[in-house]
């Protein structure tokens, strides 16, 4: 069976599409997961799978599965990803696994093409975690690794839950949570990274994901006039928050190799020239491609976070936001992404995920594995992001591809 | 000529009282200046300077000045401060002088004393700061040391001007700015800082004002994905603030003696967990009785600020919200304050303050000096703020002799 040409055009006019949904001013998009704009771009989605010919099934906690049938009545092959973004994010992030499943099942349908296995396409709940936390809610409770009760009572800074915005977005479905079994998991995305674009390759096949840690420090000082207190009498909350984003970043180039380590976030208040800060919340993103490492990083930065609060007189504490170990592919998808770049005559390398994806949470329960293509610049998270169209259309066909013999595969 | 005594009580019920406009929920009181809360303390201070058969003059900055005639006609003798107040702030903070003005003008109306100038109490707008910057603006405005076109054209953080809310609440009065010419001033405020408490003392006898430096740093980075991009390829516009936050407490170690260094506000963007951050604005409030060492300070700051940015790739840019080299008060009213406080028995110091006061700008152009009484804790711009009702009494007393001797002094 030669395997179809996708429609790159009809790719990229759905990106487009899609894009218009919570634009930004400018360029961008601001689609923070269970708000008015991520529910217009679910509606959107929901009426593409429909006009496809698809099954739709919407769980509690918002995932979205749209099935394709297949010959033999078997686990379907998923693909997908997620719509929701940060708030001054990009056209493809997450989008572009969506829409591409959704092409591959247009040009199937369009070439009268049915496959052994059943083709499904996934929209997971709050991938990004930028309002809710953790990040990768919905894949994660889909897995059974965060319990659906624990989910839905998650509320963002606003003390707004999930279960409230998505009774609110009409997006808390009747569909079984985990349903359906599936048979095997790829997901393409855009790499978020420089690595492609600064070696010129074409193709990442991820054959791994870092693992990630985020805390949330919160610092208790006492506020006070910024002009009569004496500097030894000062306990600052901002100070010690300040201490520890420096901290990280020595931790960081201390720990070396993949260590990253980022403070995105930090709140302080009063929040006022003149007045020393009373109160100081900030949170840190730690990664690693390895375990024990990333566990060091952890271990040495609770350690300074209590000697900064000590030394200062404040009170701190810890609260863990997410934590995902690192994650392995499986060998026999990641092999089948190879394989299929190699055969299309892509350049391509083997590489590990810096980002955190649903495809780590589907590992958890199934053959899973992911496709990158070239981020411009590595921009990510970011409303500059960018990828060249003749790269979305070419991870769009590997995709179709490795799909076609995962579905088609013999059991 | 006895002096009479103050009706400490009548003193305390009216701080109360002015407390409970804008009181915050568990104590404390938010009246920013120029918002609907500041508007209704100045309708009540009105109501009261009326009530005392006061003639009320407002200015084209909101300045309130309040007169109580004199037996000759001279310039009057103003007691006076302000009634704006920082976002979590307390009762007394400025309140404290003008009500204590008002109580010095009531009991002399009780006794049916005239003194030989005219009395003034005055009202002036913004001297927090905390929401349009400079502080002190309104005195600052009415001594000539800032155009009122460029006061009224400040804006706020969210681009609204003091002229408009000036306006909303019908406070930019007709009386010409700088008048009337004043004989001297007297300001009565709570220390705020640790000094009297610490030494058990009753009043201070402020000399002078230390010089106040405020710096507002914006720093612009790149935003990316805290998960994919090296450490090395990173423009961290946080990073940046947080090195500067440290370094200011470094400088102030370093300086020694009364230097001060605060950094009270800084806001990220987008502030997300898992982005590196775009931008960062912070501000740095430095202070010294000492004009070469505040020059010092800020030099080493700047120097500083740029090499962290290029150290980090990013660009830095800084605003100056606030300037004041250190002021002293004038012998003969410093020493005056000393008689008095002498005179009735309290124990007592010379001090400088550490607080920049309107007084300072009153000091340009007539004699002006200072009174003090202790602070709890040395605890101000805080909802627990506190000043016992013995050191309230005592030192409005205090500000009645004072006055008294300086209305009726001879030519």
């Amino acid at each position: 069976m030669t395997a179809p040409q996708i429609n790159g055009q009809r790719l990229l006019d759905s990106l487009q599409a899609l894009g218009r949904i919570g634009a930004l001013p400018g360029g961008g998009v601001n689609r923070l997961a269970l708000t008015d704009a991520d529910a217009l771009g679910r509606d959107w989605t929901v009426a593409h799978m429909r006009q496809l010919g698809m099954c739709v099934d919407i769980d509690a906690i918002g995932n979205i599965v749209g099935t394709y049938p297949g010959t033999e009545d078997l686990p379907p092959v998923m693909m997908g990803s997620h719509i929701d973004t940060v708030r001054t994010g990009g056209l493809y992030d997450g989008n572009y696994g969506v829409l591409s499943g959704l092409e591959v099942v247009a040009t199937l349908r369009e070439a009268a093409m049915q496959t052994r296995r059943p083709l499904a396409v996934v929209v997971f709940t709050n991938e990004e975690g930028a309002r809710f936390q953790p990040d990768m809610m919905g894949s994660l409770v889909y897995v059974g690794g965060l319990p659906l009760s624990d989910a839905l009572a998650t509320c963002d800074a606003e003390g707004v839950s999930v279960q409230a915005e998505l009774q609110r977005i009409a997006y808390q479905g009747t569909a079984p949570v985990g349903a359906p079994v599936v048979d095997s998991y790829v997901e393409l995305h855009i790499e978020q990274g420089p690595v492609l674009a600064q070696t010129g390759l074409q193709i990442g096949v991820v054959e791994s994901v870092q693992g990630i840690s985020w805390t949330e420090f919160t610092v208790g000082g006492q506020s006070n006039h910024a002009g009569t207190t004496p500097m030894t009498l000062r306990h600052d909350a901002a100070l010690v928050a300040a201490q520890v984003a420096v901290f990280v970043r020595e931790l960081s180039a201390r720990l070396g190799g993949r260590q990253l380590a980022t403070v995105g976030a930090m709140r302080l208040s009063p929040n006022l020239v003149n007045v020393i800060a009373q109160k100081a919340v900030l949170t840190v993103d730690l990664r690693n491609t390895d375990s024990a490492a990333l566990a060091q990083a952890e271990s040495d930065l609770h350690t300074y976070a209590q000697q900064a609060a000590q030394a200062e007189g404040v009170c701190i504490t810890a609260r863990t936001l997410a934590r995902f170990e690192p994650v392995a592919f499986d060998p026999m998808v990641v092999n089948l992404v190879e394989q299929q770049a190699q055969a299309l005559g892509c350049s391509h390398q083997r590489m590990p995920s810096g980002a955190g994806h649903d495809a780590q949470m589907l590992a958890r329960v199934c053959p899973s594995a992911m496709i990158f293509v070239p981020s411009v610049g590595g921009l990510s998270h970011n409303v500059r992001e960018h990828t060249e169209p003749a790269d979305l259309q070419r991870g769009a066909q590997v995709l179709l591809q490795v799909v076609l013999a995962l579905a088609n595969r013999p059991s």
